[in-house]
């Protein structure tokens, strides 16, 4: 009795909308606007009419679309919707007359009646900045990435280690062992990271701590002198601006360091013990019960004040002159301020967007969050979040060796090989449960600091290519772990740690980076790949495809992990010949029919019109 | 394209976990307290081990399961799980060893990733009291089920009737016609609602107000003297409860007419203008646009406190002796508190709650919300809504004529009439929205005062006694609108308002009644029928089956609409010879296989065990 996903059969795609500009007036609409809003019908879909549910304080009315033109073999209905609540829910209703009507949300079409979980939705929020959406984000490991030359003593907790040396990643020694990569390093290898096509560089901690993650932070008032101190990072973002790249930091709002100052003082009964959970016994709550890394309590609105105030928090002091960071990365968003009973999770957000947008405005906001973040993520805070509920896992899922032993972020289970349908069903599910436009700045990754390579998932360079082929080609701004444009393998997060072969280019995986190069080329020339609306229209085990459009072009992205059947999409998907823009396959079209060849694996991209 | 919904089989159920307390180990359990969740997995699953995943402050942790027993072909596994935060989620993980694993949540299996959204849910939250889930609720609109013999002159507004005179059901006499119904008269009736079977009253409004329907109030200060006045009502609860029926009324917290003594003090500029929404003006918000139905705003405490303060506020007062109601049921409790940017529905819900089980705990708060009522009924302040959206829609849909020209609720589409597994994967998403002991005490119901005559979207009373099989089998408390056992029609929510015919008893339809009353004491005399455990085992378009378990029997109920090819269950499930408990036909059990005859239409229920 298993329950089934969506049928994505290759052929006729369905009537459609979703939230990108093809469909919906306005992206940053205002309490009161009626924005325009349209749906495509397929003339063979046999509707006779369309009319969207949109539901007003908690209330539906309904809307009938009407008819606004046809091109192509579909039918385009418009109907105007006022902006009456902060979210304006909505889903569309398709007459098809004896047979009763159907409901259309953002996963799908369905012949029964439906909750409101996948409803498209208008919000007022302000969606973060324009870049988001556009960015290739390249993630840092700073003690990992690079060394400048700088001579710098090896602190009493670090186990050192040469550049070359094995990564500890299992025991006592894991946190400590220390490669001495710093801020100038980084500075140094900027042009490996445009020459890659990233537009944005995320580092994760760079504030003073007694281990090589820097997640458990002794202070947030400095850069760790042995990253380079806070000059080091005043360079780096000076010189990466100079090169159009983004810098986004790394914060735990959820807990310090047991070594932070804050705790210490906490401990020692001063005004921060409001900033911790302490029992009647000085017992303390700490982060999955790691005691070094105590809780914070944000019912402490001085904690508050420090951590993401507007006037001189940790969030503020660090996007302002000369350090200009464009944004932060929240650590475990999903948890902060969520302790039993207090749940704060929504209102940190909110205030921490806040002081991003009164400080720099245009600046990023995103959040950790492993799970099902649709409750948290409908805009007025985070701007959207690290993917791995919605990309990473199913893409995962997809695309892993049959027998690999791993699991995937403390699951109990090694990872299943699924097929396309199972794999679109669940990209399906997570797509819908935002705002569009919050979907459009998650960060989409194949692999992080906390996950095994995306190499060693799959145990298969092609297997690689063709992950990396749905990441450049997803809504969802793109994030790569160094390394694995080398090809890296590791088996878990701390294995994934290390350190960049500059030294050693012939182990660098010149095909994987050139995959990577030019999939990140076809993006960055490709705005439907970035923005443009998505229809599925195969999903078989071994296929995965959809067209990403814009009012400007049509493309056409098919993955195959194996050899598989072929599709037959209508000819007047193509209203020319298509153009090949990647990939060896070329497509056959004549007026009735567009056939996508079976072969695979491999990644294929086509411009259709 | 269209998505398809669970697969229900005939066949062997699969793995099982519901919130009854065959699964759970306490239904009020507290925070910190360790609850033993246990499930069921037939052998012939192929499960090779079980985990819970259980989200502690929005972060999931996994906790195996350990085999806690054998029984009739099925394992036990147990857990304990932490009650951490108020609302703790969980869902199950079946590990189906090299086939990969599965989720099992609240609306079936699953070979995909899934979101949290069908998560099971522990709640600290008091659910109510006991009677809900066990409570057989009689829906009566004063003005027409019964007259005492008391005079009283037509008031201004009205437009008079005779009892047996039909109902004007569209223009504007449609509120004015005036029966003349009172409190007395339904006190003369009680028998009628205790000899079906019902155990509690809900009266639709009794204060004041210019039309019949009473939805636009006057005054929330004494009940309307058209009805009996204060005494009336007192004399009615008193007879009520002496036959131990709850009362429960009716009461709108969104809006009160514009004849409303707090409307006219606020148009003349008086303290009570915060309660609605004035513009500069004078214009103001009101409900749907109906200008007679002003809306509240709640965003004023001064309101607030008026309406359900706990001191002498209107919910409080008639919830005290002498008038002593049992409970209120909220009209259009989706939309309270709700308007534009301002939403306190959830704030609302909390504060009536918190009134109720001050003034008379043990009393009961019921939410009109016809839509999604998932993310408005976790549980804090509604105990349970109207189950228009998980109970009468769907039933509406498998039942319904095929051609009889109805829409619901407002939806411009008539009803489809759509296959049983379309009706099931709607239940089912429904009943796992909300926590189990929410969905205990929903209101489910085939007709009120709002909606068409059952019978009139059936246009056959064998589908109603169907429908009526689905109600008194299924989770959730049945809700029958006066008259449904009398099989009458009507066209929409204000044609059924029909006199009920105490002096033409020609005109009952006996085997209606006769249905209604067997069914009822079929429900009344089977707590596997009210607060069982729930497990689909049928569901193919003309017939859906369920099992309905407790420690102390285990019940199947097989609903058919027209005759269908039967299933084969495993013989397992009948410990001895089933016992037919409702219904002409009898199963065929051996060791091996269960037979259910493919008979139809009609409604079967029986004994297994």
């Amino acid at each position: 009795m298993i329950n089934q996903h969506a049928a994505v059969p290759g052929g006729e795609p369905g009537p459609h909308h979703d939230g990108s500009p093809l469909y919906v007036g306005t992206q940053t609409p205002a309490a009161g606007d009626r924005v325009p809003l349209r749906v495509r019908v397929p003339r063979s879909a046999g509707v006779d009419a369309v009319y969207l549910r949109v539901v007003e304080d908690a209330e539906p009315r309904y809307v009938r679309a009407t008819g606004s033109g046809h091109v192509d073999g579909e039918d385009w209905y418009t109907a105007e919707v006022t902006v009456h609540n902060p979210v304006t829910q909505y889903r569309v209703l398709l007459d098809r007359g004896p047979a009763g009507y159907t409901w259309l949300n953002g996963s799908g079409e369905y012949s029964r009646e439906v909750a409101d979980r996948h409803d498209f939705r208008l919000t007022t929020y302000d969606p973060g900045p324009d870049w988001g959406p556009d960015s290739i984000v390249y993630q840092i490991f700073p003690d990992r990435f690079a060394r400048s030359g700088a001579e710098r003593a090896v602190p009493d907790w670090a186990v050192s280690a040469g550049w070359d040396d094995p990564v500890i990643h299992r025991g006592p020694d894991t946190p400590h062992q220390f490669y001495g990569g710093d801020l100038d390093g980084i500075t140094e290898h900027l042009d490996h990271i445009t020459g890659l096509g990233a537009t944005a560089i995320y580092l994760t901690p760079i504030f003073p701590a007694r281990s090589n993650h820097r997640y458990n932070a002794t202070s947030f008032d400095c850069v760790d002198p042995l990253l380079g101190g806070d000059e080091a990072l005043a360079r780096l973002s000076t010189a990466a601006h100079a090169r159009g790249l983004h810098v986004i930091g790394d914060f735990t709002t959820n807990h310090s360091g047991d070594d932070h100052a804050w705790f210490r003082a906490a401990r020692a009964g001063g005004p921060e013990r409001e900033f911790y959970y302490f029992d009647e016994r000085g017992d303390y709550v700490s982060w999955m019960d790691h005691p070094t890394l105590p809780k914070f309590n944000l019912e402490s609105t001085q904690l508050r004040d420090r951590l993401f105030g507007r006037d001189d928090s940790v969030v503020a002091r660090w996007l302002r002159p000369p350090y200009d960071l464009d944004g932060w990365r929240i650590d475990v968003a999903n948890m902060t301020g969520r302790y039993g009973p207090f749940d704060h999770g929504h209102d940190v957000a909110r205030e921490l967007r806040g002081t991003l947008d009164a400080v720099r405005p245009g600046s990023a906001l995103l959040a950790e969050h492993c799970h099902d973040f649709s409750t948290d993520l409908i805009g007025d805070g985070w701007q959207g979040a690290m993917n791995y509920a919605g990309f990473t896992r199913p893409v995962w899922s997809w695309l892993t060796a049959a027998e690999n032993g791993l699991g995937f972020l403390g699951m109990p289970q090694r990872i299943p090989r699924r097929g396309g349908g199972d794999t679109i069903a669940t990209m399906r599910d997570f797509l819908a449960s935002t705002p569009w436009k919050v979907a459009l700045r998650h960060w989409n990754l194949l692999a992080s600091h906390d996950t095994p390579r995306f190499r060693t998932v799959t145990r298969d360079p092609v297997a690689v290519h063709l992950g990396v082929g749905l990441q450049m080609t997803y809504p969802g701004a793109p994030m790569i772990f160094a390394g694995e444009e080398l090809g890296f393998e590791a088996l878990d997060g701390e294995h994934a740690r290390t350190p960049m072969p500059w030294a050693r280019p012939q182990d660098w995986d010149q095909a994987a980076l050139t995959g990577f190069r030019e999939l990140i080329a076809l993006r960055r020339a490709h705005p439907a790949l970035r923005t443009g609306g998505l229809r599925w229209v195969i999903g078989t085990d071994d296929a995965i495809g959809y067209l990403r459009e814009t009012a400007d072009e049509r493309l056409l992205v098919v993955v195959a992990r194996a050899p598989w059947a072929g599709a037959v999409l209508p000819g007047r998907l193509a209203a020319q010949a298509p153009q090949t823009l990647y990939g060896e396959v070329a497509l056959q079209a004549s007026e009735r029919a567009l056939i996508v060849p079976g072969d695979g694996p491999g990644v294929g991209v086509w411009r259709l019109a």
